[in-house]
């Protein structure tokens, strides 16, 4: 339905270019609002904060707690009160400085606060940098499910420094792992086989393989966003393994497992239909990459009554038949329908014993 | 920045008609949420569940009360909370049925439902029908001003019948001219001059000029829109009168005044200024129909110290200069700024004598 040809504006630099960022996207204010998160803000608010004032821009940082609670009516009305209070006008830009609940929340209060003002992404964790900053969408969640209400909004900028990634846990280093796996194997076999050969080095979060993945895998991503700007097609193919996340977020409760955690056992079940649906597709050897993100055993656990239940729910259902998107080979997505449901219980079957 | 080649889908047809507009454009659902006020759903719910259920599409009504305060961030909660318990799927459409308060309320929330299910504007008042059905603005007011949250979202199509005016109260009737006679204020000079012939059967809602008249004022609106989607520029002059009024809004309280009634009387105080910027200018002429609107006289009591305070607050403001629509004539009009405060003094004095 809608296509763009506007380029994504995405810099790969170290985040005292931010100023510089602001004013590429022709922004004329003379203050800035950045929202963050607690963890982001003691490693990197003095910084960011500095770097801002030097060219002045007078910032003025909103800092919440971090983790998927965060995604909250609540919380975004926060955002609304601080920002107004503050005095914010049309032209006053706001970045989103952190993770995906971050760049989701602010991107969103950006997206609605006076009908929009200037957003700027700066993600700070590596699913962020490869994934959830780019293509515009924000939002929060809501009692019945995640990211529930929200908008497509695009930044006026993006700014991603991989540099940032040093200090992120090990625990969100490999989550994201999961969406830079599945990168490659949605839209990109050369990604993926570099990924396969450079295994240990990025497991290991070897600083030089860590500089040339990042911006390859974030191509993935801004060139099916470029395609499908508002998911009507393509766009949908990022969701392999998703609508098994999803689940697994919903039964599990926000926040017990990271989202990459839930995405990783997703795509194991994925990978499992993939190879049921076109017999021919090497599930092991993609299965062998996704299976060395550790998964907390807990998810072994999980009901699988209760997550087929919950794909019911899924944003991604269309007039009560799910869809899933699965590989007929490494690189190549396809959107199946009409999957038999005791195939979805056999793969929720197979992820869970990958697990225990 | 923006501009807009695509056409806004506005219909004026009878209400029963809802569901072909929805087919039309492009609707797979069989369901429809409707959201309305008690107002509407008494006269009209009946006639338009009836006309959905007739053509297959199971409705459910969501209905609010009526009136202003109803624009915030609790009652946009309500939508959320009903429409995802009833159960939505993207293409799911939303009939916002109502004036400014339901449109705006409920377009909003059509915009940020899994962000974005189809709107489709049914608007029951003058003003919604001729200006705020039209142009995508949505949202709600915050405590610290009115409109503060919201998006720019399009509506997929917009159903206008002229025939829902007859049961309109008088007082929402003649505030509803304001924006009519705005239109030909601002950019139609043959519509006003309309107006001005037509006047009295016009104030007396005489079935054929209101059959004329709200096509012709509605197009004012869509051809600017349509130049300036994101009013970035040209719309600017739809808020003609506009700044004055939310300030009167914002200090009498909102509610107190209908918006039309404050629009009205903020006209006249940019009038009074429009003669004083461009001595040419025929004020008396175009102040003979804006004072024929009822307007409440607790108006001409309000504090202009407060009122002036009030402007600094408003969206519209850049970099902390104050920007005014003015008329160098009729039907033409001009962005003007760095007025003096001791000009926009006297005008709301103006304005407010001629209430007294």
């Amino acid at each position: 339905m809608h296509t763009t040809t506007t380029p994504i504006p995405i810099s790969f630099a170290p985040l005292d270019t931010l100023p510089a960022v602001i004013r590429s996207g022709g922004v004329e204010a003379d203050r800035c609002l950045v929202v963050t998160d607690e963890h982001v803000a003691a490693l990197y608010g003095d910084a960011v904060c500095n770097s801002l004032a030097l060219k002045k821009f007078e910032p003025h940082l909103i800092v919440l707690p971090p983790g998927e609670a965060t995604k909250s009516q609540d919380r975004l009305a926060e955002i609304y009160n601080r920002a107004l209070a503050w005095g914010i006008e049309r032209g006053t830009p706001l970045v989103a400085f952190g993770g995906g609940v971050v760049g989701d929340l602010a991107g969103f209060a950006a997206a609605t606060l006076l009908r929009g003002i200037p957003l700027f992404q700066v993600p700070t964790t590596l699913v962020a940098q490869v994934d959830s900053s780019i293509g515009g969408k924000t939002g929060i969640n809501h009692t019945t499910g995640k990211n529930l209400i929200g908008a497509f909004y695009r930044p006026t900028g993006i700014l991603t420094d991989p540099g940032l990634l040093k200090s992120l846990p090990t625990r969100e280093w490999t989550s994201g792992l999961a969406e830079v796996i599945k990168h490659g194997l949605i839209a990109d076999d050369a990604l993926f086989t570099e990924l396969e050969t450079q295994a240990d080095a990025l497991f290991d979060r070897n600083e030089s393989v860590v500089e040339r993945i990042v911006p390859r895998a974030a191509a993935v991503k801004v060139r099916i966003v470029r395609e499908d700007e508002f998911e009507t097609g393509l766009r949908t193919i990022l969701n392999f393994g998703h609508t098994f996340a999803h689940a697994i977020e919903k039964v599990a409760g926000y926040g017990e497992y990271t989202h990459g955690e839930a995405v990783a056992a997703g795509m194991r079940a994925a990978l499992h239909l993939s190879e049921h649906t076109a017999p021919g597709f090497d599930a092991e050897r993609a299965d062998r990459i996704v299976r060395r993100i550790p998964v907390p055993p807990g998810l072994a656990s999980l009901s699988i009554a209760d997550l087929m239940d919950a794909m019911n729910l899924d944003k991604k259902v269309r007039r009560g038949s799910v869809r899933l998107v699965l590989l007929d080979r490494i690189g190549h997505a396809y959107v199946a329908s009409d999957i038999p449901s005791s195939l979805v219980k056999k793969a929720w079957a197979f992820a869970q014993e990958a697990i225990g």
